[in-house]
């Protein structure tokens, strides 16, 4: 569930190469530098740019006033149509007028208003957030403007301002391929696997925004099962019969990817499951748990920068003896051993280290914070960590980022605000099975 | 356009008897103390009031509670199906809640924004600031939630989440009979008056918002003709014949009405004309001119209060050397002969005498605002006073509100924004035959 920290983590970093900022955004920025000047000079012939002082008209005309909406029409159609370099410019221009404005007032709000006000302007205006996100450690002024922006964002995608929505196999074509295109946890192909991704025995649902519809904004992808579901390639195979409905007693949220880097440090994506399963439950009262089947994205990372010594400390208790004679392995050896053992035969020594390991990492807390991004989401909600599953996403992607390993986050809707009084203690909930120390 | 003041005038209590809140509800004030207290009792008996600790958690708790949020749900429930009486004392429960709470930060924000997140919770929020608006004079504390939700109202009404919309005899029943019922201006008396206020000749549009989308939230009607209009009772007579919109030059908005109390001061009113004006150039280019048959609801009252010596000293210049022989008359006098002259024979040099006060009266600033309503809803458009229509609304409204005078106010797109410069210099715009002075 790697996309959710986008919206989770206002701080985090990690949705710099979200789906929405393809990578060849990125590349353009490496440019030789006189290709950009050229084309900025090339552009600054064609077409002029707005002088100081028309840019300052955005910030402080009224919101009626129609020769300033006139040139933030202008604007945001120059800014729509540009490429990286120019846009890195426009901001550029836009931070500096901004830092001009003394006193400030409402003024950056209503720039955003005023842009807002244009047709489509909403979405214009995530996307103008994302770039600065992007952007606003290499332009100067830029953070102030990006804060004010993201205030009125967390008004605008406030959870009573969007929709709950299912999708399915008869939603618009156009509507199902962004699923293709912004799945963020488990890579759809083709038609065919999207198709086995919302059929029958399958549900999703996504956030919608009125003011741009045809996006979804987050969405979760669910499966039912007669219990808790231990392996992701299982869900995703096609040959898997349909789950039986009339027998689902779980539901399993096996993805959950949110699409907006603009919308970054909104928090929609926490009332996500919540309202999903109280859609569920009306729709088939005979569900009775919640539980999510999550990747756990920062573990090999982590695992790999840990020192031999301390990992020998963590794993070395009254019933695991032999570690204590094992002559000590770095992190680096010990991601490497699971990765191999997950994909062979592995002992129930390595596979009890390697579980032991994820537990350690899952409820690891650094400066009051989870440190995995998805735990700090699922845990964030209330759930707790029922379950951690061996060679349970084999694929490559699963075997590099956690060797393997998937985590069961259970919603349990009676325990969540009391485990969220513990996690606020800093005792994260984990099931008892799992507390080794 | 009686109805406009109630968006544009934070501080106008006109808005107090608007169409949403029925006389009735404020009947029930007045019922003897002993029926408030005997059926408050019985209330108290029926369901337990939530104790302080429990709003308090309303405030407080996070906004993904679950608890929490359960409790809003049972608070916004029980509030929808109080009456007056039982209303206002959970409104005094809040806001003696509320004034404990410290620091504030943002809780006061939580606890609407929590609201907001129920079904239906953005009409729940409109409604429950109407009755803050009714009440806040009479309980204590009630002012500072009543701003906290007008900042939330003013971001999630703002003019971009709005959808511009328009009404017409294909639109639905249950849509059309609310024109019928907030209607403001010149009321509509049964369903074949309002088939000729949406018939093919004539255009109506509404802003909606997406939360409450079976709910136009300010809507205008327009009529067109080959020149400006002088006489709404023509306009509206059901005989007659259809504007022909091939020859049609001039575009007359007759009637604008709000519709929710709750939503006085925020300001998306003052974008609506504009908007229109767009869609009707679209649809109808060969429109050249765009103008208003607006009422001068305040005229009457104004008059009647100015002290004779006063109005002659107005009315006495070159051209009209008799007054200055006539003997003073009263202001409340002035009101009398305007309007049996109105439906009477009016000598030229009477309904000079009426046209010269009325526009005396539409220019008179007052702390800095014009003091009608609806002059300063136009004019701060940036519209400007092209003409005063002797005779031009001899309904009973009329007659009793302006003396049966009515005004064209000119949308010049042109000219809109240095219009308003010139009104921020105290000098609001009027045509060149009206200034006498």
């Amino acid at each position: 569930m790697g996309g959710t920290e986008l919206i989770t983590q206002p701080d985090s970093h990690t949705g710099e190469s979200a789906p929405s900022l393809p990578e060849h955004t990125l590349e353009k920025n490496r440019e030789p530098t006189h290709g950009l000047i050229a084309r900025l000079g090339r552009w600054l012939e064609r077409d002029r740019l707005p002088a100081p002082v028309e840019t300052q008209t955005l910030f402080a005309a009224r919101l009626t006033d129609v020769a300033a909406n006139r040139l933030a029409r202008q604007w945001s159609t120059r800014y729509t149509t540009a490429d990286d370099a120019e846009r890195r410019f426009l901001l550029a221009e836009l931070a500096q007028t901004s830092a001009g404005i003394e006193p400030r007032d409402d003024l950056g709000v209503r720039l955003f208003k005023r842009l807002n006000a244009q047709t489509d302007g909403l979405r214009f205006l995530v996307g103008l957030r994302a770039d600065m996100l992007r952007w606003r450690k290499q332009i100067a002024g830029l953070t102030l403007l990006e804060r004010e922006l993201e205030g009125l964002l967390s008004n605008w995608f406030d959870v009573g301002m969007l929709e709950l929505k299912p999708i399915n196999w008869d939603s618009p074509a156009s509507l199902l391929e962004k699923l293709i295109q912004y799945e963020a946890v488990h890579e759809i192909h083709s038609w065919d696997e999207l198709r086995r991704r919302v059929a029958k025995d399958r549900r999703c649902y996504a956030f919608f925004h009125p003011g741009m519809d045809d996006v979804p904004l987050i969405f979760v992808e669910v499966a039912f099962a007669p219990k808790m579901a231990d392996n992701v390639q299982v869900l995703l195979d096609m040959q898997t019969p349909p789950d039986d409905l009339s027998k689902a007693r779980w539901a399993i949220f096996y993805s959950i990817s949110s699409t907006q880097a603009g919308l970054r440090g909104i928090s929609f994506g926490n009332f996500l499951l919540k309202r999903v399963i109280d859609e569920l439950l009306s729709e088939l009262p005979n569900l009775k748990s919640f539980a999510t089947l999550s990747p756990i994205p920062g573990f090999a990372a982590w695992l790999g920068k840990q020192d031999g010594k301390v990992l020998q400390e963590l794993l070395h208790d009254r019933t695991d003896n032999q570690y204590a004679q094992d002559s000590v392995r770095s992190g680096l050896r010990w991601v490497a051993q699971l990765q191999k053992a997950a994909v062979g035969d592995a002992s129930d020594v390595v596979q009890r280290a390697g579980l032991k390991l994820a537990a350690h990492y899952l409820t690891s807390i650094k400066s009051g914070q989870l440190i995995d991004p998805v735990a700090r989401f699922h845990l964030g909600n209330g759930a707790r960590i029922e379950r951690i599953n061996w060679a349970a996403d084999c694929s490559p992607k699963g075997l590099q980022q956690s060797c393997a390993m998937m985590v069961n986050y259970l919603y349990s809707l009676d325990e969540l605000d009391e485990n969220l009084l513990q996690l606020a203690a800093g005792k994260p909930r984990i099931a008892r099975h799992l507390r080794w120390r």
